[in-house]
């Protein structure tokens, strides 16, 4: 590890971060000159930033400005004579707006995910056998989904529950796929699946529990299938872009982001959808947002409802749980929907989305 | 206060409460008679209540009857030998569905809220002069809306933040009602002056910070109009609908829950707006349930996309801020709309409430 | 109300706010003259405040100089061609440090909190009957404790729980304090009984579901007693401060802050108590800081563990609630302590503050 | 996958858990036959456990036995007829304490963690170089740690932070090992690396963001090392318990739990240290618990009182980041401790300690 001569380390070689940001150190009122000099000191002589001192008559401000990383701001704020640091840009860069204004298009096949039409994502939450897998695949296109979903590896808060069928519900979901011409979404789990997974699905699936799992964001950045990347319990949208930024990084710049619903005060429903994290997605970021109102809310009976919403908050897709038999279903049972009530959400859809002009894409030409 | 001859206080004298309710209390695996029993004469020779006691291979059950109160179960939960202590029904009994499966109809002059219709309600966050009120009633009269809204008395974090007209904020508002046909909603905050805005207003306002303010619950509950409760920061479902209940309790059956967003671990918003709560307040309530994306969301950029979403849920109605110089506006400019995005914004919603059979009231016959 | 010539309303006349706080507006990268110019115009000429702009290589930053209000932070993101902007000061300023340095000693009787010495409040949730109250301040006194605390109106989120004795269970505490020699503490849950309480009482005690009735902080920002003014459920440090800066600045001076727990994820416990608020709030305010251990818990198998924690973390009190028979108490007897382990109690709290140089507070001269 | 004959799957055959569980189902007031019996089919029939109806006067309420898993309830609420579903059990079995009363004792070289004494660790967030981890190794030894912590394989919510130096940090941490004669504990981020980092540590750590990283979980289950399981950002302490089931269902009985902070609304630290959660565990578990102040504040002035505070509420050990020289650290600066400040910590620590009957482990014989 590289160190300067005076034994301070410049961060850059880390990383090879060019950052446009920059944070501003407000002194507090009536803090001496070493106070302001060790700041000083602290930016230009131990981390290699430059720094910029304007005294005022309330107070002296510094900035600094060269490559900033995300932590400096915590770390200049214990330093004596600071009463606050403000960081005043984005500590992500390839998920932001600013560097690439136009948004982003995922392909998969002759489907679109981020343009003008509304892409219907659905399928049980696992794979259970090929009849269930099949029959929901075929039932899902012709009520108008565009791609299938399907959990061969399941993450379950209890050891005791069923995790799903691995390898092999993959190779019932590419059967699935066959038979019903619709591109495959599944999740990996961990970085070593990557590459069969990879082989299997057109989408790879990381889920909500994996939104901070660095090692799996750097696999799926080097693979090249769309990822459609979760957002966590307890996520910021600052966080969730820099964990887009991960696979930004790593050479994937196909990402999609899916609200799933954050933990709040209120238990009642399984997680409370954020609905206002498309709008905002929608204005820091070019990447596609779809949501997914199944796991948003745990009860079937809300899934339409939050669905409709969801589009008209402009969603650019849906993921939706259907089962043949929910009361059978071997996990989630509660929040999918019956194949009667799927066609029901999919008139409902088609309504709402004419109405905000984004038409539910069809595979029609 | 009564209390009985071995010293117990019998609770129904407090309150009259005929409960349909009970709780299960689950005894720990291998807990002693003397505890069963202690359990026993707690629920009875305490408590008043009926215990009914199923020993069981795994573990001894007893189930309670009578009219319990909301804390009983916590209290049980720490009697020895206890293991779990589960409520099998709602604490509130006037707001909620079983007693009452048809929805309520709140009706404000030719306006009906709960209905077939949409209601909207906008205006400005603070009445803040003659002039501003009157051009804001018309213009939102003129695009669609039904009732207009404003504050005169305003909650405020900072004491040194604008605090609103007070008397002179009600006349205006009763004048701009005459201008402009408009019904009038405005927040109440404290009990002493519930008859002084009764007097002015058409539906009096309870904000978030209040919704647990029980004795401007009670004095509502005895007023003559129909009462507006936002949801508080934190609340949920079920305490919400039992500040309704008070309401409700207190004689005052035209009774409006409204959605405003509640705190999460998001912060680029200023609350999270929880569209999930229409459709699970429209399951276990018959009152209607309306929203507010500007005070959900904080930005107005964000009220459009949020508002459209809300009437796709099922939202009976809307509250949104409509200023004619959001700039200038002397509280919250940053959430408030224009009168051309009010417009634009009565387009989109006309659009998908046809898109989800629910019109948007027009007031045109 | 007065407007400026050019129709402009100048925030001031509404508060007499003198602020030392700025805040910073950053612009966007590659905005144009006319949005900064349009930034310098909303800051100069609709709010008359002074404007500083700075143009850099990679942005153009604006300083805001002048009376700050807290609302303009999010008024100003939304100009166009504004990126963000950053307050570089606090909102409060009686609350704060920064101008007061030295910690507030609340007196009550020979009582003093804020200083070296621990102050323990102990009694029921509510006063019940004449028999309980006397006999437990005469047990509590005896224990170690200096304070009684007893609840005469009780806030409920029923309205068929027990919601006090109200001016009975005022006397009976006045009587209580006669035989125990003990001050007492009880809660004021609206403006209108302030003086009546003041009467009776000598803290007022400002609970959690009223942190925000900024018409109550007014009332006893008016009173001649200290005040406790308790954290809501999901209350900043900030906004907490900002409540206390509402009694302050009505000229009340004698604010005791009380840590009772907030609403997180976790529902085990009917709070999560927040023991960090102690040691922040010890650097931002000059005000004492109590914890309430018994609300923050909910169980009473928790109480000891967490009022020892919060002696360790440097609270100047606790707030314990005690009851002669928990099984029978008509409110929080789940979290009540019976008195043997309130003895228990104050032994571990004895030994922990005299390991952090913190005595507890004995009346013996 | 076996299915039975009539097409019902039974789900032992995937997880073989022998349940004491049991739901208590609730159905609604004046549900008709057809729906109870529908619930009984789905029960018995469906999946295959057994259903004891008691039909009351108010309400039909049905018990359910056999090897019920843990959604098993939301499924249920979705039925015709039901009103409540309630779980009279604990859905962990393996970390509970009805099975194993007695306190699991966790032992590392001549250190018990677990036991009476209260061990504490300490170290730099990240291992840099040979000097500062060696450096540290030896001062903190001296002050009183038993134990090192340093991490190789860093997880950061950038991916332009620095990352740990990964195989050469554990090279690095086992030198430090050798000449302080601590052991040694760093996490482990992947599944794939736990042969790797069990070579080279005494206890793995597995960090909040993994909480509910399966693959991990199983991976740390198979391995020889006791497992340190840090709390998620927003985990419950039922799912906590859970992660920990799979730990021990792996067959790894040495696990500790870390309380390391969780997300709430208040952002002025880094999370929310729930201290709450250490006598909570207690009472549910038989595991240890420790606290990590540093992560739980983020800023090292909190780190002292919230050590004391973790202490005096009974944790069984203290992780604390000590560093060399905090402004030049390559993470987590802001909370960590100078030297110096470390042996002031360490002073308190056994301070508290002896208050609460809780010596200081010192490793001196």
């Amino acid at each position: 590890m590289a160190t300067n001569e005076d034994g301070s380390v410049t961060r850059k070689e880390h990383h090879g971060y060019i950052g446009v940001s920059a944070v501003i150190v407000v002194m507090r009122h009536g803090c001496t000159e070493e106070e302001t000099e060790g700041v000083r000191n602290h930016i230009e002589t131990i981390r290699g930033l430059q720094a910029h001192i304007s005294p005022g008559v309330e107070r002296t401000v510094i900035g600094v400005l060269g490559e900033i990383y995300p932590e400096l701001q915590n770390e200049m704020e214990q330093l004596p004579g600071v009463l606050e640091v403000v960081r005043i840009s984005k500590p992500y860069k390839l998920a932001g707006k600013e560097m690439h204004p136009e948004p982003t298009l995922v392909k998969v096949g002759d489907v679109t995910i981020g343009g003008d039409e509304v892409v219907i994502m659905a399928g049980p939450c696992s794979v259970e056998d090929e009849k269930q897998i099949i029959d929901t695949a075929i039932t899902a296109r012709n009520a108008g989904a565009r791609i299938l979903r399907g959990g061969a590896f399941k993450p379950r808060s209890s050891p005791y529950n069923f995790r799903g069928l691995g390898v092999e519900g993959l190779r019932l979901l590419a059967k699935a796929r066959n038979e019903s011409g619709l591109p495959v979404i599944t999740e990996v789990m961990t970085a070593e699946d990557v590459p069969l997974v990879e082989e299997y699905a057109d989408i790879l699936q990381v889920g909500a529990r994996n939104v901070q799992n660095f090692i799996l964001l750097d696999a799926v950045g080097k693979c090249h299938k769309p990822v459609l990347l979760k957002r966590g319990f307890a996520t910021s949208y600052e966080e969730w872009l820099l964990s887009a930024e991960y696979v930004l990084a790593g050479g994937n710049d196909q990402v999609i982001l899916c609200e799933r619903g954050i933990r709040t005060v209120e238990t009642y429903t399984r997680n409370t959808l954020d609905l206002g994290a498309i709008p905002v997605i929608k204005r820091l970021s070019h990447l596609p947002i779809v949501a997914d109102p199944s796991h948003g809310t745990g009860k079937w009976h809300l899934v339409a409802p939050m669905a409709l919403a969801a589009v008209a908050a402009g969603a650019d897709g849906l993921l939706i749980e259907v089962h043949p038999n929910p009361d059978r279903a071997l996990s989630d049972g509660a929040q999918s929907l019956t194949f009667e009530n799927f066609n029901k959400l999919m008139n409902g859809v088609r309504s709402v989305g004419q109405a905000v002009n984004r038409p539910i894409s069809s595979g029609v030409q």
